[in-house]
């Protein structure tokens, strides 16, 4: 309903009512102005109509969806079920060109402009939650294991294009390359989340892995061992390293890296450094991390999982840096197009958020996090059990399951039941671990597997606050845990060692 | 409403109704039944109210949508936007886990069985299509390209593996595996479609390229050199090849690469082979080239983009092989979880064609090239201009524009024009291909870029029949395509040379 | 994305594809203009997305979708469930004032321009579709049985504003009125359809039953007693009379009334006439009535089935004069607001026919009619059963099943029985008639009724070829029907008796 | 997924999940059994996911739906637009058969089971707002004007039938009937609101007007005048009257007629009395009253708006009575089928709402009113004018325009202005009486149009505390208001008068 068409729409209404209807008409297109020129999340989130109806105008805009088109091409984005092209909202090209994840496509005008505002807001909404240093951020519709991949291959790639200059060779000159010399090694301080490690075997790359120490001051927290990751760059020569790939977010009692002084080691060695900051952005501890670290070392990128962080389904990952270049040689990298469903997510999604509805969520995050710990106090003291102590760690928390070991003369699989006791009862995320398995992934083996540490020895029960929790979640998790301990404790507990 | 549901409703209505009422329902759960036990296409196509319900009630069966469930996880599928949420159909967890792409996911079980269930229904698919020696085939939810990069790397781990074996080394003997051999080199016969070139790049490979050669039975057809393969093999050394990666599906006057003679060598070599069928499975011939290769050959895996084959959105890509543990190799090698987007839209398209109209549009799609060859050279006929000689091509053809570039003297940006006229009068996929520009992508500097051969001159126009397609849309192309023309003479060709 | 957003566009994206994604964007603008100015079915139906677009557009002039609106009153269109919302695009209102069913609502500009345009649309279908007459049509969202109510109600109001202008009455004078002369006969062809019947109780007037006659030229046709209706009117003397309300469409053997021939009656006596055309749109042969019948005699209304005539859900209904005043009058009628559903059900699909759809639609219906009567012929042939010659019904037919009864002996119960054999079959709509019973409806009782006439003794089976139908349900009728009788006879037919 | 399909997924997935899942889904199974069951609204609301699931296996068994059906009627319930289909949940017969209007469907027998379950939900809704009297409802798929109407009808229906039996007269009496008796006055408290009176027109009757009257004990109020009523019964003899048609939910200063005292004396004189209980529902005051009026007279019905206490689109009534054979009455009456939508849109919001969420929208509703009265208050103490004194009426409040009356020197235009004004400023529902005007519908004139009462002179404007008005409405209308009343007072106050 352009000025036109009000104009017409005046022989069937009263010209006040149009006049007013057209006000209503214009808030949208006042809107998307204010999108457009501020690249901003709105302050207030947008409702459904008004995000539906951006959606498909910029459909619109895509060569698919032009009447009387003629398409004669390989790929034009037609699309047999209207299911599928309904929950697209039209949409069809995917993002991306052969030549850069961030290009424009010229038959796909409108899915362009989306995924630069995405990008665009994603970006303003790290900085909300405190990501200060980011400089520029872009969404790339895979997950983080293989975003990992795609920023260790980006590393690989300048250290090619690095040593082409230097000895001005080219892909042409067959053997004589072979004698190049490659940065082959990857350093990660150990977290047992298996997505990491595997990004680096993905890429083809070696892992060399720092265990993590206990905290020298007496808490429970499993810290980085910076001196292990010198001595581990220094044992195969920091010309060998490709980078060090930290880890901010991760389960109680391990702690984030300590990404500065990892930062500071990847300056003085020239070598890179990524950070897989997965479901980081929600924590303040961490994204305070990361603004120092990229303060005073280096610190190529850093990963954030979409879902993890903004409440979408799985499928998108946020590679983001105070250095736009690294950002865009990982956007360069891309070979051809991909899904923009992870895009469209997100973007409908900080669009509905808005600014208020993004900095509320992340503060009640942080309510919930002092809630759960509060709740899980309790239950340790109700029942005999510890809450360990791991200051250091704003997401997760863990309760010690050491009185269960002994109550059951140290049977790890009864202990290791307690898991499934509780996703039968409807409770899910809860994570018990026994630090007792060995793992061997790749050409890794790793003792204790689950625990972080070959050192570790007392099992434990992790429990997250993660975004979009609420303290129902608590509650109910209170009740049945205490109440599937009591069933476990029917079932396995010697009654001469039973606590309660 | 199951029995004692319909039981209930005796009460309400007359037990004939209900009766008859329960026959209809039973019938969703009949195909339900059929689909889980012959895992294969439906022989109709279901409607969009069974797809539905048949997702909802695999939604139903993922943990984030139980009722009072207890999350306190770190990933739970919270979903913000109930926007997003039903696009999604309630799915929220994507695919994959960190061990593997195809593994199930205990908190998403409905999520899980979606997607083996895809997997089946597109090896049936393929099969379909004429591709008998397809073993097993995995969606990955990324493009080709990234699909392509994947199974490189697949390979590398291979050779890697291999390596350790062979050596006894490990990841922990630093410096020593310095000296070990990796395969680093990858033989691709040139083909001017940048993105699978680029997934050898972002795989961190060499490629070697070969150029094609004019077919020497006297067309215009360009073809694969295969003693050109031979010798870039021999010009570094088999052992430090890993693989021959190959295409099917092109633009004229390309035609498929000889995957036959590729799959001989590749054995004959011990190397590798990958082939790029982008969009192949609509294409009898490329199908009968790939069964053919694979019975006297190697060929480890064919990758076909799922939006240019099944008509969905771009974001997806199908790994297929004659040998499943390469596409188990493949799904290992990921790292993490993905988006299941992709595999839903493939899964409820699948479900919506049923076998009859899979089958039919294949059919269609043969009858619209047969009708746009003939088309063609009528329009060839009328303007003066010449239908390229290309046997071997079902999908691609091309119209010389040698005629145009002798009006506007040699002009070669007049000829260039005429595409862009074309985009503006909503010709959308007519490529207009004039052989003079060069192009360097990473290492490698391309002559002639777009023409696939630097020895290649005479400038066409591109324009394929894809699957979908409709003889309207040649209808279309062909009375704009002659208009165009009439308006680029008028504006470029010089009077006394103009054929018309 | 008007001129202003399109601008800003441009920092993103190239201009030139901004430009033609801004004309395909204007492609809907242009699209909406010509509605607005044309108020005709547009040529080419509409895709989804430009209706659901130009719907919320529509739904943005609500004051429900203000945004942050004040709402201080007992009625401002909240509503509770999203899904709710959603199904209605985000109106709330209805149509229609206290006033006046077509007035517009202040609070809902959109809403009630979407009436105006709707009522605008239904009169060029009909106009389409033959129905010349037609110079005012308004969409009620009541089903035809209450619409014939309401143009009932409004021939009373006429008749007592009438009344009261003649003697100078008002309401205040209490007693006074009690004398005053009220029509309250309504003479009514007899047809067996209950629901025209039942809304000349619920108007709370008196039917007078004319019942119809074999066609004199000795078909199995029952036509109207023209002298009959004379007579009834006689009987109670005309200025009793309300109005004569005469059926079109009917399942065969009766034929359409001769309207012409009642409408020429209703002129000389000065009573009303109200046409039930449920599904005669659909019918060359109903409309032409309808135009002759106006040209040479009173014809206050015609009222038509949305559901039946235009594939919508049940709803609605278009009452259609050529008489301007007297479609206002039952506009004026109308107490209070009305659900916007069935206009916007048919809003929608007249939009997405368009009239080519509109008109293809017509054309094929007739189609399958001929081919209906041509298969039914060769059942007939096969089975031993006749066709009934029914010339003048050009949407039912009737097989007589005579044969069947003598084949059971005369037994009326097993002739029955063939109905619920067939629906058991997933056969609907093929109605078996048995003239036999009485039943009663209000204060009249029809002897044989289901078969419009006392006189009527011979049974047989009703099938019709409405709007929408393709000959698959023909054929699938075809194979089901003679496995039903087959089985039928099995069961019923006593050895000696039966035909094949 | 009954429990064959779940066994068959077990091939695919670990029998656990596959279990928990299987839980996940019984649920659902659950949850309709307690609703066939229990006939009552949920504890707690289903979510949208559960709804569509079991809106989609109602219509799965309505006829249209069967696969492979053979339709050979003329209404089929075939669908042209999916658009129309999907919003339609693919329901598409509608409710009613010409029969009655709650009449089970043998072609949709979901359809006709969602309609009994709506009904008895609404009916249980109804008992939980207090109205304990009510034993049957009916959801009428018409707003509460025609709901009004099929009362009024249905109780001359009752009349004629008693009159038939007296007299022993038939339909075919012709003249006979003439000189029969017929109740046609309809004694009507004045309510200025258009719809109810206009009901009374357009069902044949004749209204007869009672003013009311200032509230004795010397408050603001208008109630009703009984004697008054008794007056005018009596004026045209109970004999004639067909019934009393009362009002409960109105604007202040009007107060809910005292339904109490006019059931007595409608049952003293034998003559019906419906009660027009428009958006009473949310009124603990309005429910009170008929409670006690059902116990010690006569109550035949009351009827209630669907948009207006549940929150639904405009469309639908509900038709109560403590008197199961009346509401029976006026589903007999309904000719032919009607709309589903309207019920469809109350079925999905009572399932949503659930027990829980209804009985907190009813309280929240009375929270809000007394925040309002408690604003409006202070507003008025600001603005130098006066809240009316009406207690009685728990919905509705006003604030007294005198003084803006006298600022202005007693311009009733510049009075009414303030109403534009403030709905261009998007307050919508503030309704500005100044009676002044005199309007005349149908046979009657009104003084002082839109004050309830030809005695009023004071100017106010209402406003109203609505289910689903939240504090926020009242916070901005204040704001507005306010700054309103300064504009207004700028423009029109002659300086001498002004008060602030």
């Amino acid at each position: 309903m352009d000025e036109g068409n009000l104009k017409l729409a005046q022989e069937f209404l009263p010209e006040e009512y149009v006049r007013q209807g057209g006000v209503s008409l214009g808030g949208r297109a006042r809107a998307v102005r204010s999108l457009l020129s501020q690249r901003q999340l709105p302050r207030q989130g947008w409702n459904e109509a008004s995000i539906s109806a951006f959606l498909d105008e910029l459909a619109t805009m895509d060569s698919n969806n032009f009447a009387d088109r003629a398409g004669v091409g390989e790929r034009e984005a037609r699309v047999f079920s209207p299911l599928v092209a309904r929950r697209h909202f039209g949409l069809g090209h995917g993002v991306g060109r052969s030549g850069e994840l961030a290009a424009v496509q010229p038959k796909a005008a409108g899915s362009s402009l989306m995924y630069k505002l995405a990008n665009a807001l994603v970006l303003h909404a790290l900085r909300l939650a405190g990501m200060r240093v980011a400089k520029k951020a872009i969404i790339v519709p895979t997950a983080t294991g293989m975003a990992l991949v795609l920023c260790l291959l980006a590393l690989c790639a300048q250290d090619e294009e690095a040593n082409r200059e230097e000895h001005g060779s080219s892909a042409d000159d067959g053997g004589a390359s072979e004698s190049r010399h490659a940065r082959r090694y990857v350093i990660w301080p150990r977290i047992d989340q298996k997505t990491a490690f595997k990004a680096i075997l993905t890429a083809g790359l070696t892992p060399l892995v720092v265990e993590p120490r206990k905290c020298p001051r007496g808490s429970d927290a499993l810290v980085t061992d910076v001196d292990g990751v010198r001595a581990a760059i220094e044992s195969v020569g920091a010309d060998n390293v490709l980078c060090i790939l930290s880890t901010t977010s991760c389960f109680a009692p391990r702690t984030p890296d300590k990404v500065v002084a990892l930062a500071e080691l990847a300056s003085e060695y020239g070598i890179g450094h990524v950070v897989n900051n997965a479901y980081g952005v929600q924590s303040r501890r961490c994204m305070g991390l990361l603004n120092e670290a990229a303060r005073v070392g280096r610190l190529d990128a850093f990963v954030q999982s979409t879902d993890k962080n903004f409440m979408v389904p799985v499928g998108g990952a946020v590679v983001a840096s105070a250095n736009k270049a690294f950002v865009d040689a990982v956007s360069l990298l891309y070979p051809g197009r991909a899904s923009a469903a992870p895009i469209v997510d997100l973007f409908i999604t900080l669009l509905a958020m808005g600014e208020e509805g993004w900095t509320e969520l992340l503060a009640s995050r942080a309510d919930v996090f002092g809630y759960a710990q509060a709740e899980l106090a309790q239950v340790a003291e109700r029942t005999g059990l510890r809450l360990l102590d791991v200051r250091g760690n704003d997401i997760s928390m863990a309760l010690s399951l050491d009185a269960l070991s002994s109550e059951c003369g140290g049977d790890d699989d009864a202990v290791t039941m307690l898991g499934s006791m509780l996703f039968v009862r409807s409770v899910s995320g809860a994570r018990v671990v026994v630090p007792s398995k060995t793992k061997t992934i790749g050409p890794v083996t790793f003792a204790h597997y689950g625990s972080h540490s070959s050192a570790s020895s007392e099992p434990y029960v992790n429990v997250a606050a993660a975004i979009g929790m609420t303290s129902t979640d608590i509650d109910r998790f209170v009740v049945r845990f205490e109440k599937t301990l009591a069933a476990w404790r029917k079932a396995h507990a010697s009654p001469s060692t039973s606590t309660s």
